[in-house]
């Protein structure tokens, strides 16, 4: 069956598994210290325009930011998120159970406003009791947001004035960020936010890897022996090449991004086919994600022809779903989801 | 360069690349609810002979010793292992990271003898300060050990039997246990290990995966939630599949034994040729790996012409290094080896 | 200088220190293994009529909260609490720092209302992503509240059902309980605490002791091993008759209650004076706290000459202050503030 | 019955509980904020000869060595201590509980020897796979030791150069530490300690107090927002009087020396009697602390008389059994105990 239920659906870029075909008799060195790492890292360092930056390969999403946060934040404090972030509502308390707090504040079509981060730490110091609670520490946002939406430059650039006035460093969660980068809606580029942020991870698992994130530290501010704390938290691959071949792979000829516009290219057409057939958008989206309200019957309806996400319940009688282009997604797939619509 | 440096230089077995390729368009669900995890923890329990066990599908070897230590244990437990067991030294504190000691007793061979463990447990219990100290809550073994040798089938017996005097669980780290399962030195079965143990897990990173192994609970013993829980330890794959088709290859028309055979074949004959030349072995093993006495002149001679491990200063005058053959080993890398010796 | 700051500006009550001198010098066995231990822990028990409660003494409020929520709680799960409650906001990130996440619900009054619990729990159960979220594992209430007020019989009654309907663990933190218990407002007596409650603590630090709190599970419902648990987190006293000939001497001849009941008798005649002089009072109270909106020039003059606590910003021109009585405080104290206001 | 079960059988010195009776009543702020805890933390400094440390009041020796250790290690990093330590043995893997594995050396009577932590620590860095494993982080002592031993100015001294090379904390626990200083076995002073050690504790609890433990930052090197963290932990008093009172009173007029020197001059007398009546030592000691080797049938017998503690197994005919004095050991319980023997 059709499927527009994530942007995880399929495999990986048919480049990534010629590419492991290729190398995969090379003899290497195991826990990332091979070339296929090497040049990733490489070519991720300057595909953000920071010479300096550190760059450490990952696994998944959840574990990223369970490892960033809790090796950053001294133990004391905690990590502001927007209410909806991914680190407070679906990562199963993996910031907890590392001993930290996810501070979280009201968001704003899935974002975080620097305003409402400045109040917050504000209030904090303000508040004679501060030394009794947990300190804010960091701040976590997600580009693009889980409701798909997109920071501009504009609030970016204010959130990291915040950040670096009062020293705590911007952590922006890019799962999909090859999705932001390619929408047509967005003045932000790679550079920018290696700029703007302290530290952020390019999302490899939902843009075309088998897995794999990559954090980048912008400016020489990696945690001390964080090789050795990616060990301790259990993320540390043998086989390293895993995530070396497919990050140099992605980075290599642009294909990170090019096979992202194929994304929003396809979202784009399917944001078109929603409009014109009448149908309602909960929010406007330009990235990949598509949020739609239907009335209830009508998506039991769809949901024997097509898959896709169910959101959460916007009233008695209809419900908010998810299209999710990705990737992978094809022209003829857009055509048939039209056809069922 | 000829490499013996590990068994985990090379990539995945080449059915397992092909089946990626197969697979990699069809759309699966995420998180490890597709058709092929399902398939491969089937053929998992099958291979055991418990059709009533429990398999979950992880990414690393440290990562499943955390996460099945962690969830297993009691909070005011710890668990035992041999002084040179991987939980105790080489995993960067990752048990004692989510709260556990790790309780340790003196190797024999790399080996746990039954006898001490339960003299450890007896002790614990006659001590009157008991309750101010950690609970032996759990038995750690790897098989092969990180020496490589092998429990017999009497020895894992004596340990299961202490366990279930003492109703605490016995769990096998089976890295390697491909490897163990081909060994001409070994009386013990994949059916033996799943009826003598609670918990151990399948390798698949050093036999033949990119990465994977297969964590299986024996009698419906799995932790509630575990699903959860490996989400809060950060290692639960957006891309499930990339376990279930690795594991679900490996298991299919036994390729995980007949990969294991490979190696166990190339070990024996490297065996041979040492023994043949005159070196002198640092202790007897039957697995994939071998420990041989170097003269340090003739190890720095050597090791520019073939990559090998460095395992622990002889005297000073020797070095014990370590040749490891693996599922990729071929005869004529060992044709070569020969030569250089 | 005068002050209403608090509950805990004095000592203990001074059977308190008498009882001290009396038994100083009698030798006893530590860790809690001693006479008036066990006499407090009969006597607490009884209190509450329940003869087959378990009863342990621990020393402070946050440390009591921290270890009841960490041993209690699977590890899949968090604790649902009022986001006024005093483990989310002013503990410093103690229950996160053991693993757990606070799981929030707006307040009122101070309160968690039964309802709300009821949804919060059901919603998370009809979420199709709950496996990939911190379950609701216990419901923390404090009693009296942050905000000095009280739940009702029938108010706890409901959260009790609905905790046993879903069959989690009800836990009243009773850091004030005594003023809970002889507030002429309440209709809930020790006894109907200890049926509804699952484990509940009985506040000494506030209510007459130097330091100390009795926790009670009250259904043979103690975690495995608790005294283990207790040392684990750094909380066992060497000297446990410190907490014993505290709590054996509150517990004789109802000493508990009378030295409450002070503190309810004070506090009633202070609010009588507030509402006879015109001050507004921010929320209606029963217990041993006095909430009042002062014109912040009026707080200055009167700061001056009488300590009370600072609660939380009205408006640009007012301030919420706290106005606490206790077990220690004077008619002439309540007579000298009744002057200067 | 006599007891010499411990130093902890006792309640407080009186000077300490008339000093709770004569500043019952005084309103103080909570939380340590008070001048008894101001005039403690200074009374101590000077008597350290360090007038720039810092000085934290706790509440027992497992939760200031829990804090302290978690607090001052970063993350990737263990405690280095003897096989006997407290922190290893005898603290329900309170240390492990916080994330940090403690790294073991076989003790020598009760120490350290700064030698084999220096190969330790050398041999961690020779291994090539160093960066697998917890880093040696800080090293703990006790002093005196569970043996009742003593370093000696010069093996102090070396522990601290060894430490100051290679720029990790040195840390003694303290808890007898009182008695340390006044044996007469000694060439320490509390002044030398302070300038050898990085931080170490005054132990109260055993010293006099009913609780409480004094811990030092000897040079402006407490963790950052340290008062946060105690909270955090559990540890942080309301009644922060509790403890700022008995220090005040232990810290003036040189009281703890005073008692301190008493447990020596009684343990001293006990020696003797035991030496002259033959009894044979298991060690040699000069502290308060006496290790006896009993033949089975006596041990039996005596204990009908006498309390005492049981140490270990000596032979399958003999025990070792501890005699404790105490600054609470009359001359009296002596004379008594020698009609006993």
């Amino acid at each position: 069956m059709l499927s527009f239920e994530s942007d995880y659906t399929e495999g990986a870029h048919i480049k990534i598994l010629e590419r492991f075909m290729e190398t995969n008799y090379e003899q290497l060195s195991g826990y990332g210290h091979d070339k296929y790492c090497e040049s990733a890292k490489e070519k991720i360092k300057m595909a953000c325009g920071k010479p300096d930056a550190e760059v450490f390969l990952l696994t998944g999403g959840t574990q990223t930011n369970q490892i960033v946060i809790d090796t950053v934040l001294p133990a004391y404090a905690g990590v502001i998120s927007a209410d909806t972030g991914h680190v407070s509502a679906h990562e199963a308390g993996a910031i907890e159970f590392t001993g930290h707090k996810v501070l979280t504040i009201p968001h704003e079509n899935g974002k975080l406003r620097a305003e409402l981060v400045e109040n917050y730490i504000k209030n904090f110091y303000a508040d004679a009791n501060f030394d009794h609670m947990v300190f804010p520490g960091m701040v976590y946002i997600s580009h693009p947001t889980e409701y798909g939406t997109l920071y501009t430059k504009e609030e970016l650039t204010a959130l990291s004035s915040v950040c670096r006035k009062y020293d705590i460093p911007l952590y922006m969660d890019g799962a999909r960020l090859g999705y932001a980068l390619m929408s047509k809606g967005t003045d932000l580029t790679l550079s920018d936010i290696a700029n703007l942020c302290d530290i952020f991870y390019i999302g490899g698992t939902k843009v075309g890897a088998l897995c794999g994130e990559a954090v980048v530290f912008t400016h020489n501010n990696a945690p001390k022996h964080f090789f050795t704390e990616i060990k301790q938290h259990g993320a540390l691959l043998a086989k390293g090449r895993l995530l070396g071949v497919q990050f140099d792979t992605l980075f290599t000829d642009d294909l990170y991004f090019a096979i992202s516009r194929n994304a929003i290219k396809m979202a784009d057409k399917m944001r078109a086919i929603f409009r014109e057939k009448g149908y309602r958008f909960f929010m406007e989206t330009v990235t990949n994600q598509i949020f739609i309200i239907l009335e209830n019957g009508k998506m039991e309806e769809l949901k024997k022809k097509v898959a896709f996400g169910f959101w959460e319940k916007y009233d008695d009688n209809h419900t908010v779903v998810r299209f999710a282009s990705s990737w992978a997604t094809s022209e003829d797939a857009v055509d048939k989801l039209s056809e069922l619509l």
